[in-house]
């Protein structure tokens, strides 16, 4: 398939990779000419401008950093959508403002392009090997159509509603998980105080009710789980000020719908505080450290 | 085994009988007649006082509702341990302060007699079919003797360390799934409150980094998972004030050991408001209401 | 002298009034015909658009709900500013985010009209008897020529900074507030449940190290303070909604600037979990409800 | 008059000394050898042990860490109301749980011995200075025997209530303290990262609906307050490990009372933090720089 790739950071360079590994036929385009170089390196073909790379594909993607981007990209008289042809699906894998995919869903239709919102979870990792998940919002058909390329950048497609789901899915997940990391810090760094071996006291949880994604898979003490960001000293992983980001855009969604979000909230103002103490650049699990005194 | 089992409430009382099916010899002994009537009824041998239950006992087994009731039953001139034999294996399956089961493991120690503590996980559902899960603090070699006599009543058995690390493992979980239980609350309410459908959403973080037990097992929306409280009116599983007493000795223990837990803190004090409300009866999972409008 | 006065709600209508009888001559305007009577009856001259009510004045004044209005209202080739005489006073009274603020005085500020954001703090009985507080962002120059207006408005007038910073010195005390409004509740509910008298204990801590506005002027139990809205079932004082509003403005500000304010957020949380059990509408101080059990 | 004072700490003997200097007969004993010498170079009588200060005294002052001090000096069959002559008088001036306290003035009506607890506010400057706050609980009549004792040490004497209410007024009066302080830290980082003035933004909600003791007579940011810790390095105030035991306190009385206390146990977590990253003997005003960037 012709698929035009815009947006091609750290998420956004393997996922048009794997797609051109996978036999599509991408034509990229970043903002920035060094990561457009890059691009051209690894065998992609690149374009001067974003209506360029559009030009002829079936299917355009976009990954871009926030609302105000993705907006910029399609919307306006100069925006993608008004030079599209009908019958050209869009998918936004940008983790943005549900109303924004909502906003895009809209003014796509009026142009009869197909379009889904389908943020993704599984870090520059899973980018890399092909293992994301993504979290879709939009048309059953639209979704069908688009399967197959998704298939190529990841492992797990689930269909979250309509226009505007797939973001809700996503922020509601990362939430929740920004809240199982704290949660699990605690419970071990109160076991530790009191005498507890974090490995022991990590796999009696696990097994338990208080078995969580975070005890499976990510670990926040340094030597309990080898592969875990904590044992390289925090590295590598999902950072501090992403998480930050995503927990924020909750608290907003939050807001917007009235709903209540008490531990969701705190887990924003405690990550804020921790990146604030200089540690957003680590990877969301070093949260702990705010819980425990610091190494001599 | 002889086996002297003190305390038939809604937990000691069925764990009692599975050891009595199991081929035990129990002789069992509550403060309340009608307990003891019970417990007679079903099969038990009953004795007079926790002194007549333990004549002869081999293990002890005790199943109190708090620290006080622990150390009266077993310390002092008139306790327990002034009459029981060098030997004797004491197990207390109460949920108390580590402290206090560190001095009564003291105690026991200075009589020669084995002590662990065992506080248990599964409910009353696990008492029952004796599926419960064990988390033990004390000897390996306690441990080992008591081995036979946990398997007749549970089905995990953790070891957490040394005197007083099964309480503290128990209470690092129990606060654990206080959080994991609001946290997933919030994310199920947001999601909602934005128009997903809650059983969707649910699978959606079950099968990503949002995973938690209360995903697997005990979805707190009506209607999402047959079996789970919320789909019986909030009915019949671990009681709001339950977890809310759990809380509030994990907060003990953060006070104690000077620990940070600013999720559990909030969780114990927004099941406070949830008790205060009324709610105090109802399953946990019925936390959610705290975060919804009434229904009309 | 001539002040066009635009957005006549609970606030603006008698705030113009008050300008009216200071002898100024006001035009409001209102998108709603019912407000444009009102003011009418009131003995107000109101036009019909937003730019008849500006043509003449020396300043124009707006009090409107939220940052998209007054964007609509001021911005935009059809906006006031575009057809404002240069030299005329801006005087925005609503409560928006700074960044809105800032646009505005940028924008005005390229058209040579002078422009200060000057949110309010006092509410309707505030605005009612010409005792409002002001909290102004902008140049000292600006504030100095709306003196003479503020000041028929209101009693206090505090200079904040530039442009944009009225908005987030009001934003900041009203998060405090909803703190202190809290934290005072708690306070209270505390001392009540252990057996104090709620009068005695506020007026301790009113004279003790826990002194606050809300202690000296708005006690949240009913029948502490005669005049309080505690006293008459929560109503007629600031909203628990609004309240709600400016808790989430709060933390979009904090979001914007990576500030952490875990009492603040969690304060929005409580007035949102407040607000969905059907108390939108009572007194911010009824959010000590909360903390209680239902009356019988 | 006669009067025995146990407990010479930092806050002890200075009163003591007070009473001495009112020209009151003033037995001191204390356990430290150390803090008796010291005592005895400013003049004191001391003793050789607490029944030996208290014999022939009329009134019997304590002044001790915790409640197991306190209970161990008066109760049991070897502890000071076994020896005082009925009619004595006890004063314990201690912060304990109220519960203690209500268990020390039953023991003491048992002996025809009055008691009121008084703990203090006002920090080891109001103990040197003898303006010390004394929040009071007991009977009308012991208070009026025990005012001119006290008068001698404080300044304001207030009546909480029965025997414990001393206790519950100051633990409530104190966790509002560490409310207001954490709460006008988050507003005054909130808006000097939005680029106001701290001492601006102070003076605006001092004097607004966020005004509270905090922003009176102890601000947290340094140098917008010559005379508060802040302004010397957070040193020689109210210690944070001081707070974090108050606010520990309050949530031992929230759990015993099943109250709901969200922000007060907020406040404790936080503090917890900030004396874990190494910041416990700090002023409890520094809790702010939990939530700012570290000085470069």
């Amino acid at each position: 398939m012709h698929i035009a790739y815009i947006g091609l950071g750290n998420m956004g360079a393997p996922m048009a990779l794997n797609l051109h590994k996978a036999g599509h036929q991408v034509t990229a385009f970043d903002l920035s000419p060094d990561a457009l170089r890059r691009a051209a390196r690894y065998g992609l073909r690149t374009a001067a401008s974003a209506a360029d790379a559009a030009r002829g594909a079936d299917v355009v993607i976009s990954m871009l950093p926030a609302s105000a981007h993705v907006e910029a990209l399609y919307l306006g008289p100069a925006g993608l959508l008004a030079c599209l042809p009908a019958g050209t699906l869009v998918i936004d894998c940008s983790t943005i403002a549900a109303a924004s995919s909502r906003r895009l869903a809209e003014a796509a239709a009026q142009h009869g392009i197909g379009c889904i919102d389908a943020p993704v979870s599984g870090g520059t990792g899973g980018a890399a090997a092909g293992t994301l998940t993504f979290m879709v919002g939009g048309s059953a058909g639209d979704l069908e159509r688009a399967r197959p390329v998704l298939q190529a950048m990841g492992q797990a497609i689930f269909h979250a509603g309509d226009a505007g789901a797939g973001q809700t899915a996503k922020i509601c997940n990362n939430m929740l998980l920004g809240i199982l990391m704290v949660g699990t810090s605690e419970a071990l760094a109160l076991g530790v105080a009191n005498g507890l071996d974090p490995a022991v006291l990590s796999e009696i949880m696990r097994r338990s009710s208080g078995g969580n994604w975070t005890l499976e898979k990510y670990n926040p003490v340094p030597g309990v789980m080898e592969n875990a960001p904590a044992s390289r000293h925090y590295t590598g992983g999902f950072g501090t000020d992403l998480m930050l980001k995503d927990l924020g855009l909750a608290q907003d969604s939050a807001a917007a719908a009235r709903a209540a979000t008490p531990l969701g909230g705190l887990a924003r103002n405690l990550y804020a505080a921790h990146s604030l103490a200089g540690h957003g650049a680590l990877d969301f699990s070093s949260v702990i450290r705010l819980l425990q005194k610091p190494a001599p």
